[in-house]
């Protein structure tokens, strides 16, 4: 692998991992206020393009990214959606 | 530009745009408190290596999307790091 690419993987490690502490916050706090709905709504529709663009393009490091991303995007989405009533977006 | 290459490209669109409404609900409501500190410094970060990665590649659209979801990602963080004081993370 050429370095260049090593630049690549830590990009997509960093983007992907970066929704573990909000999805263990969301989990802690159970707080969702300040998080917006629409943008995980986008969010995961565009993680979910990533992920069918990975599986059309035989992609397995897009594949893997994406579908981690998925389900932390996803879960964050959905207790977003769960704390509605009390959100006040 | 085969079929394929839309995936990707609305892909890219959808995840780059989806901070605009957070962006959007931050400048509004001055609330940040349940955006996880953590998580858009590691964002900022893989971003960042994602336009690295797009210059050394020469991939104009990698290029393009990764600015825009810089520029809309670092503004949530700098919010985030001024509302410290009275955020809880």
């Amino acid at each position: 692998m050429e370095w260049v690419s090593y630049v690549g993987f830590v990009a997509a490690f960093c983007t992907s991992m970066s929704f573990l502490p909000q999805a263990y916050k969301v989990i802690k706090t159970r707080d969702t206020r300040s998080i917006s709905l629409v943008m995980y709504i986008v969010y995961v529709i565009g993680v979910s393009l990533w992920l069918i663009y990975g599986i059309l393009t035989a992609d397995i490091p897009l594949i893997v990214a994406n579908f981690v991303t998925l389900l932390l995007a996803a879960f964050i989405l959905f207790i977003k959606i769960k704390n509605r009533g009390t959100d006040k977006t």
